[in-house]
């Protein structure tokens, strides 16, 4: 790009422009990376530099950037009915899609409602069961329950269900009641000499104390299925994850699975679900539903929920929810071809190799003097940086050495965010072992030149 | 479309999509519209039959379906950068959009917050300004004013200063403590024997008393600016509007203007505001934003709002809120290409004749029997459905009197969507005068065939 054209946009961008969970004050010196081309897993900045796109983009990317199946989707779509609206009328990529979805996800979600991102999936989530119990005549089963450490959105709804404090406590008078119980989080537990088994056991003993006292003004329980993302990529096991269907059966609870940051393969199941087994009643998925393309989110619901709002308009059991682009069919047709590229290159088989070859190396920098707490499923990898490991201490904030990997990471020609101190890759299915390989080479070097290896 | 697909599509759609805002036994019988093409202002059902997309698809399109110019503006995106994340990262769509937006947006509005629609656009706008509030250390101001019959969104934050019971007051137990005064909506006033302005005037010392009383916990007054939009397209004069942007001012508390569905000409101005000349402190824009054809949104803030937010990282005051599509590259570059059609096609001036035509014509209608309360502004008119228009009676609910317009209207080659009995045209700003002579002519056949003229 012409340097004149950078510059001014690198200044127009600090003028007009108020990016999402940052602090402005960071980029008063530092640019924001100005990226003008995505392809494959490589993200290119203005200058030309090349970087590894290692988080997916947030979350989302799946089988690379700018596919070029995708990209004739979209036209092909557009060519024939960019947007039409969804109440009162319907279209074929939202009923094919809506059908697909029914087929590939746990058995008994059988309803598809659609809505833009992740925070309003879990919105509808949440308002469904609520609404549920009191078509049912159970209004006091009003409340959710919410792991610690959990994130699920930043709409008021979705914050009232957040676990993380440094997102969600100031908002507090704005949120309603909910019950936090504790998180399954394995390195947290082992550092109270708790092992992985007995942590999973306290916490289901924790959820079902709460249960037995207070199941008649719970709706519904709602949770990340085996990672804890944006709460510190924390990793737990399936066990806790079948206790908690079970609880939720024996006293009448609604299980929601939040699935829209590890949907779409990331654990190394097309649904996190599947590796505990369960089937969830209400189930939310956004990010990689459009291959990370475009905004489009889907609520699942079970027939049982679905059919307490079935009646007679004059009982007024509707469920008013919508949005203006409710069923977009562009991003529908999108997410269409991304589940046919899962298919036609047998992506779940795919990964396996890579996913387990990604599980086998990341723990490599357990050596590393500032490095601990390694854990990861399928491409999905983390790790902590401690000042001083054998005590599990970490550094102070203000030195904020998360945000020093990214800036050395792209030095490196590696696009890395970290959650504070946890370094994480979230790779795109479409990664290679050859591309691992390279990634954590420069990971690697990027530890080094912080001396924190 | 081939009849067994036809049928086949129609059966799955029942099998398997909840369809917003809609009591899906109403279609227990009566099929979805199945929409197969968009061109225009026209939508073509599976059949070929041919609709006039009257209401903008839910108030969006601008320009036309599938507007050859827009197609090529994604599939130029897509064959650059389909997305790329927004936190540490910036790109060349979302910094020229925002550009722009700050131009031709009120004064003062300075900085661009992305989101994906308009409930999400009204939440950030709510976060923001609560805790501007906090920053400056006046914690106790967290509470919101809004209009009786106001609808901003969905998500729980919206919802709690929405004021349209039938949507809303299922959700009370969810929602945060807001403050509701009355609508200046000039029908129901004049019902009561009171003018417009004498409403306007009742309706302002109300504001007033409760400020007088309550400023010191109010952070901000959210409003539909002119027209209360799903509330029953109320609407109401500008002077309404200069008052509440005078006591905000007084009463140091912010005017968010959610403009999502009245902004980009829908008013015959771009933005509802400059009817009234006001800056708000926030505004929230959708819908028309990417000229109908993806989700996107935008909350703008003043550099007053965002400097309260930028501190060493230290201090905590990130505005911790984003979505994993904020500034999606492909809708920011539909966007940009729809302001382009804007100002290439000089579409205000174009549309200053049309929606005149629109205005003289539309109250012709309340010549017929059951017609009344006919009112309009640019390119929206709406009139109401009575059982007895000199006694202001309306049909029971039951009778679902404007539920059989949106039957009728598609024998008669309309898209149509009343809310409740309110029969309204929302359209596309490319309509023509010749276009709306045949649409208000088919509407007029609709009220005759429902014995309504």
């Amino acid at each position: 790009m012409d340097i004149q054209l950078k510059n001014k946009l690198l200044k127009n961008d600090r003028d007009y422009v108020w990016h999402p969970f940052t602090q402005m004050k960071d980029y008063e010196k530092q640019d924001h990376v100005l990226i003008e081309k995505a392809e494959g897993i490589y993200l290119y900045d203005a200058d030309g530099s090349k970087y590894y796109d290692t988080v997916s983009s947030w979350w989302v990317n799946i089988h690379g950037h700018s596919h070029p199946r995708i990209r004739a989707a979209i036209d092909k779509q557009m060519s024939e009915m960019d947007h039409v609206m969804f109440s009162g009328f319907t279209h074929r990529p939202a009923i094919e899609l809506s059908e697909k979805l029914v087929e590939i996800t746990p058995e008994g979600l059988n309803k598809v409602f659609f809505s833009d991102n992740g925070s309003t999936a879990v919105e509808v989530a949440l308002k469904m069961s609520f609404q549920y119990w009191l078509h049912l005549g159970k209004k006091e089963k009003n409340k959710f329950v919410f792991l610690d450490n959990s994130y699920h959105g930043d709409t008021i709804g979705a914050v009232s269900v957040g676990g993380v404090e440094l997102f969600h406590s100031v908002f507090k008078p704005l949120l309603f009641d909910s019950y936090k119980v504790s998180s399954p989080n394995p390195f947290a537990w082992q550092q109270k000499g708790v092992s992985e088994d007995e942590a999973v056991s306290k916490c289901l003993d924790e959820v079902r104390s709460l249960f037995e006292e207070k199941a008649e003004e719970i709706a519904g329980f709602v949770i990340e299925p085996l990672v804890q993302a944006a709460g510190g990529m924390i990793v737990y096991p399936s066990s806790y994850l079948i206790g908690i269907r079970e609880l939720c059966d024996e006293f009448d609870i609604h299980l929601i699975a939040d699935e829209v940051a590890v949907g779409f393969g990331r654990t190394g199941k097309l649904f996190a679900c599947e590796h505990a087994g369960i089937s969830p009643d209400l189930m939310c998925l956004s990010k990689g539903l459009t291959a990370g393309v475009m905004p489009l989110s889907v609520t699942l619901s079970t027939l049982k929920i679905f059919d307490a709002f079935y009646d007679e308009y004059e009982t007024f059991k509707t469920f008013f929810h919508g949005h203006s682009f409710t069923g977009n069919p562009l991003a529908c047709a999108v997410a269409l071809e991304n589940l046919k590229i899962f298919e036609d290159n047998k992506v779940i088989e795919m990964i396996q190799p890579t996913s387990k070859y990604l599980q086998q190396r990341f723990p490599e920098f357990s050596d590393l003097k500032h490095i601990g707490n390694v854990r990861g499923i399928g491409m999905i990898a983390a790790m902590d940086i401690f000042e001083d490991k054998a005590k599990g201490l970490n550094y102070a904030t203000n030195k904020r050495t998360g945000y020093q990997v990214y800036l050395t990471g792209l030095k490196h020609g590696l696009i890395m965010r970290p959650l504070g101190d946890t370094i994480y890759v979230w790779l795109p299915l479409c990664t290679t072992i050859d591309d691992i390989d390279q990634i954590l080479y420069k990971i690697n070097n990027v530890l080094i030149d912080l001396e924190l290896a």
